[in-house]
């Protein structure tokens, strides 16, 4: 068991790819950036939340990190950018179109840029590094496949797309079953698939997203999860419970609703033998022997990134634990 | 010769189908729509100036005609909603999309909806409806076709499509020619067909919009002209031309460059045997022998419509000259 505070904040070595979903995901993108250079960092994000709305493509989870990466999200509203407008919208109101889903006149433009690259035929790897580019991201941020996976949710009301689960009915449902259509024949993007036989990759690091429909999907592409464990790098996850609870979104209810305690003990147990190391946060102590029993190394760290500096504090830790397992 | 001035304001008897461009046909159609109840009242406007951008359907004379009927116009811009904002443009600059077209917050809206509703199969009359009901509008608008027709300019820098030669390059290049693309094609709007053939249409009225590029695209699909004119109703054209000027737009312009007079006689002209009655401008009462010469009757009013006043006062000099011609 590693203590974050007494870490060394020693310059991180080789190469980082971090899984990450929306927005928790994406704080520690943020302080991942702020410590590893361009070549080190490359985030691999879930588009298992993608869809469409008002014809246009959707990508919740790599527009939440790069509106991160780029100083640009609204942390007080917790999604989207900030300083945003709604005058779309309020107009799409009036015409009768649909409007469960908010769309701020800023973010509007990378959907519709997006929507008509990807209409031009264009990767959405290559659609992603034109916008990130366009918001001055230097770091890689690319889309887990360049096919479409779409979450859905079994739940007491019956099958939902992620979106109405998540965004129109707010999370209410119980949630019984996970499926990601599509996942069997999308293919891992190709160049996380090089990275990961890249000997220069010191560690792979899973944000803490939320297991069930962040990272899950991830690991549900064809030869993912075992790439990820065949790959020489520490896999090392950041627990995304806090004391029993989510810092944001569903997954502590989630958790309970598929019979799970929603600890961060059981996170590890879910991820199981995929796990290299765990950072647990210091309010969780109490589980590090367990998990310390089952193999896996363990890293108790304030995990709540409120600001910039709790974020790159975090990162630091992450990568100091890394280098510490793979030394 | 009938004086504008002299017209008793009595309730028009009958239905109005009124042939329309963008801005200017526009305010003629805002005050006959103070004029004319909806069940009198069919605009049918231009769509060769339609295009895609950002791969949103863009129907610039649709739009200016549904913005000015509703009131939401910018009268000073002269295009476009008023109270407008440009967040998802200049968000657009920031990624590098395109932004030679300048597509407002509020206006994007309309644009989003109508591709969605597009690409669901919806006819472009049955989705101009659903918009122009969103707004409030009950007078009938409806699309020249549900073909895609385009105008394409030919200059002295090579053809061009419409909104490159109006927008991007602000109608600088000299014109030579214009075709319309898809127009023979294309068939009438089957209401208006069947309006052309109800012995309740009291008038047909072309509106000062651009005879070259907002009414000919109508009058070049299939039957139309033929249509028009043997149609029982008078057809009265009011000029775009005052003083040897158009109020806005590149008509006068274009009449040089295309051998013609810039004046409010050539227009008439142009258009011919089409015409029963013709509207000058008080400022071009010298062509009125001419004109009559032609065997078209004529009316003199004030044609320059800067007021909702003045825009209902023309709408009334119109359909007053149209009852004196059918009477």
């Amino acid at each position: 068991m590693v203590d974050a505070a007494q870490g060394a904040q020693t310059e991180f070595k080789g190469k980082v790819l971090a899984l990450s979903g929306g927005v928790g995901g994406a704080k520690l993108c943020r302080g991942l950036a702020a410590s590893l250079s361009v070549e080190q960092l490359t985030i691999l994000a879930n588009t298992g939340d993608d869809f469409d709305y008002w014809d246009l493509r959707i990508c919740p989870d790599l527009d939440s990190v790069m509106y991160a990466l780029a100083d640009l999200n609204d942390e007080e509203r917790g999604w989207g950018l900030r300083d945003e407008t709604w005058r779309t919208l309020i107009a799409m109101r009036r015409l009768g179109g649909d409007e469960w889903f908010q769309i701020g006149d800023q973010d509007l433009a990378t959907h519709v840029l997006r929507t008509q690259l990807l209409h031009a035929g264009h990767s959405l790897s290559a659609v992603t590094k034109q916008i990130i580019n366009g918001l001055g991201i230097r770091h890689s941020l690319l889309p887990m496949t360049e096919q479409p996976v779409a979450t859905k949710v079994n739940t007491d009301q019956g099958w939902l797309d992620f979106q109405q689960y998540f965004v129109r009915d707010k999370c209410q449902p119980e949630v019984r079953e996970l499926y990601f259509e599509g996942a069997d024949a999308a293919v891992l993007n190709p160049q996380v698939r090089q990275l990961l036989e890249d000997e220069d990759l010191a560690a792979i690091v899973v944000c803490p997203s939320n297991p069930f429909v962040s990272i899950d999907p991830i690991l549900s592409l064809a030869d993912c999860r075992s790439l990820l464990k065949h790959s020489a790098a520490p896999l090392i996850a950041v627990s995304p419970i806090i004391a029993g609870r989510a810092v944001k979104g569903p997954a502590a209810k989630m958790m309970r609703e598929l019979d799970m305690p929603a600890t961060a003990l059981a996170v590890a147990e879910y991820y199981g033998d995929l796990l290299d190391g765990y950072v647990l946060d210091e309010a969780d102590v109490e589980y590090a022997d367990a998990i310390v029993a089952m193999g896996i190394k363990v890293c108790v760290a304030p995990t709540l990134m409120t600001t910039l500096d709790s974020k790159i504090a975090l990162a630091e830790s992450v990568l100091n634990f890394a280098a510490s397992i793979k030394a």
